[in-house]
């Protein structure tokens, strides 16, 4: 069981998360390529940081939408939100290949996770985006459009789980909006990451178990005290492996 | 003795030129990567119109300055300016790739153009970042360090001339910020691009002749009546092959 | 019967229409805020030029959408809407006193304008913004929301009409989507705008006159012949006097 | 002696400072207009935030660079820094003035703040931006440009000190670019502002002190345990009253 982080998310005078501090615990990271987060500079230092530290890269493009960290849905046609993610991917691609290494996996972010995972055509797009740029893995949520567009079209898929998120009875996570909908505590972080990868479950919203069978888990870089989640949770993979 | 443009410049509701009605006159055109003008969609669609008429394409990319359309010069450190580079660039070549082709060229945009050509930093950069994505071409003026940066690290050098624009004695562009700037008589524009590419010459604004010796010929698509322009010197170098 | 234009929706490099030689022909113009075109030295040399001619000022705010140029409708809570029009209104408003005059009246520009005139919260919004910083005239189209809430409030209210688009026989704008929108010829043109002003009917797209009462007359400045198109409307208006 | 902050910085959904737990302890606050940082509906409820607690509200213009945050100098000529600046003040005196208030002073932000100190030509338009929307003071660093502009024009004028940023021995802040620019401690940050405040005197980098006489004290709001500081300072000056 692998843990991932969106990082490389600052973008010029604003910070965001502090990806130096993260890096030694993950497995794999996924790179904002300058639409929600990130700009040029940041991304090429992100991806040596990565190489340093031995940590798989992975793009991670978003609705181009700085104002609002690509957290709101933009409806577009779908041959613009192809162009707008063979953009992004590739110019992060370049950059990695200039770095003398490869993409990994491509994960969406934000609000384009949660809307291509219910859109058919908008995960047709990003998977065909990963085909032209021979991208083998996508990562998202299990059971959706996602999940399904990587399969047809032969591409490994990861399902992923969240270690500082709540989940619902429904196993979507529980909404920002609601109180409760993160889990800051690294102890529970980590609890959640030992369920997750050692059973195949997790505790809801309710404080009940349910079955959810992922292969890679995500910890939020830019949340506070994410450093020592991060450290928690890593312990108890590794001791789990 | 090969016409080329500068295209792509459009990006969403802002119209930058008739690329559809100029390619047809065109051997090479010089794309806009997103920062000064473009954006993703309008990328993809001039690849294909390019593509479609047997158009070689090059990388445009310039300083990161949508505001002023890249025609201001921004001192970044040299590390910024190489990653601002990388990304745009790689975004195109992606692209490209993505349509079953590859970058023939590049050329750098405005400011960056004339910056460049005098800063060897900058230059070095420039050639770095077509070692890295196998760009063979670099267009430039003639003379400068663009060239030399090329030559030194083995790329093909295109030195670049303008049937449009006026040149002064010293072989450079007549400011646009003075009268008689630009040649918009489609007659006086081929007769320029009859004499560079026949006599190596060019009348300057003293109304005498001086020796220029260029690879490509540029014309600006962004000036009113640059398709008249365009077919003028289309005839004029067709007759001239 | 007075003819309007949106002027002011230069910005930095990128040039929209040719407010100088529009000004001369008109009696009232609506000047861009900065959110889809305008930029703060525009807006003053604008004002300054409006000033010079007798042209009455009016605020024209916009959606904060540079990219569609305010032309695609985005839907904001209320509450943002209404800042975001307080803000750009203010900041013309602060521009328009500091020139020694005062705004006269206001009218939403592109998406807005539509949008607006068919959701009661937003005509409300900016009828608000309206009383808040004591501008008297709201433009708009005849009979919908925006002069419901404008009456409602005790501020005057121009029902609009235009001189170089088509009117469906519903007494809408035909879409810009279809062939036939624009009236490009100045004899149409100033045809349309005598039948509005003498005869309070307009020709829709099946021949056929319908009525169509309006207070002010609008003409696009930043479609290609806007200026021979307003010389001919000035002509027919003047001797309609 | 009164604690002044930089506050509304907050822009979409990018988080600066945390507003609401420090407007508790100032007596004034620098509101960002939207071009560094802040946006419209930030800027409306920060309004209301700052009412609420009886703090007095300023405007805290800068150069229109969100990318950097209006920390690095641009180079615009003077009629459009002018322009600039007329837009972004009217824009928060607008929205001041409609909750019913009226703007206090005026503080320019970071690289604006230095350099407009060092250029006759930038503090001048400053203050002609005062007069012209009929702001009494300025706040700026003792000394001048910005004082001298304020003081011929016969505009108020306070000089400002700061809690928590080191002073060299030249009366200059430390450059944030070295080690030890900031002070973090809180009775430290309070030392500083009983000095300043009962004794005129700062002691800077080289551990002596030297005499410093202002009229406001400055708290960065962004700075992490900001809170912890400003109750500490505010402790301090109470006592000191």
């Amino acid at each position: 069981m692998e843990l991932n982080a969106d990082l490389g998310e600052s973008w010029y005078d604003h910070r965001v998360g502090d990806d130096a501090a993260l890096m030694p615990y993950l497995d794999a990271c996924n790179l904002a390529c300058g639409f929600h987060g990130g700009d040029a500079l940041t991304m090429v230092q992100t991806i040596d940081l990565a190489l340093n530290h031995g940590v798989r890269i992975g793009a991670h493009p978003s609705f181009p939408d700085r104002k609002h960290f690509g957290r709101r849905t933009l409806h577009l046609p779908v041959a613009q939100l192809r162009a707008l993610l063979l953009y992004q991917v590739s110019a992060l691609d370049g950059m990695v290949r200039a770095a003398g290494s490869k993409l990994h996996h491509l994960k969406p972010h934000g609000a384009l996770y949660h809307f291509a995972d219910g859109d058919r055509a908008s995960a047709a797009a990003i998977v065909e985006v990963m085909k032209l740029l021979d991208i083998p893995t996508l990562y998202g949520p299990p059971g959706g459009e996602l999940q399904r567009a990587a399969e047809q079209a032969g591409r490994t898929f990861y399902a992923e789980g969240f270690v500082d998120r709540v989940y619902e009875p429904s196993l979507h996570l529980r909404s920002r909006q609601l109180e409760n909908a993160s889990i800051d505590d690294p102890k529970r972080a980590a609890e959640q990451a030992r369920k997750l990868a050692r059973e195949g479950k997790v505790t809801a919203s309710d404080g009940r178990d349910y079955p959810l069978r992922v292969q890679t888990l995500c910890i939020h870089g830019d949340h506070t005290g994410a450093v020592d989640r991060a450290m928690a949770v890593r312990r108890e993979l590794d001791g789990a492996k």
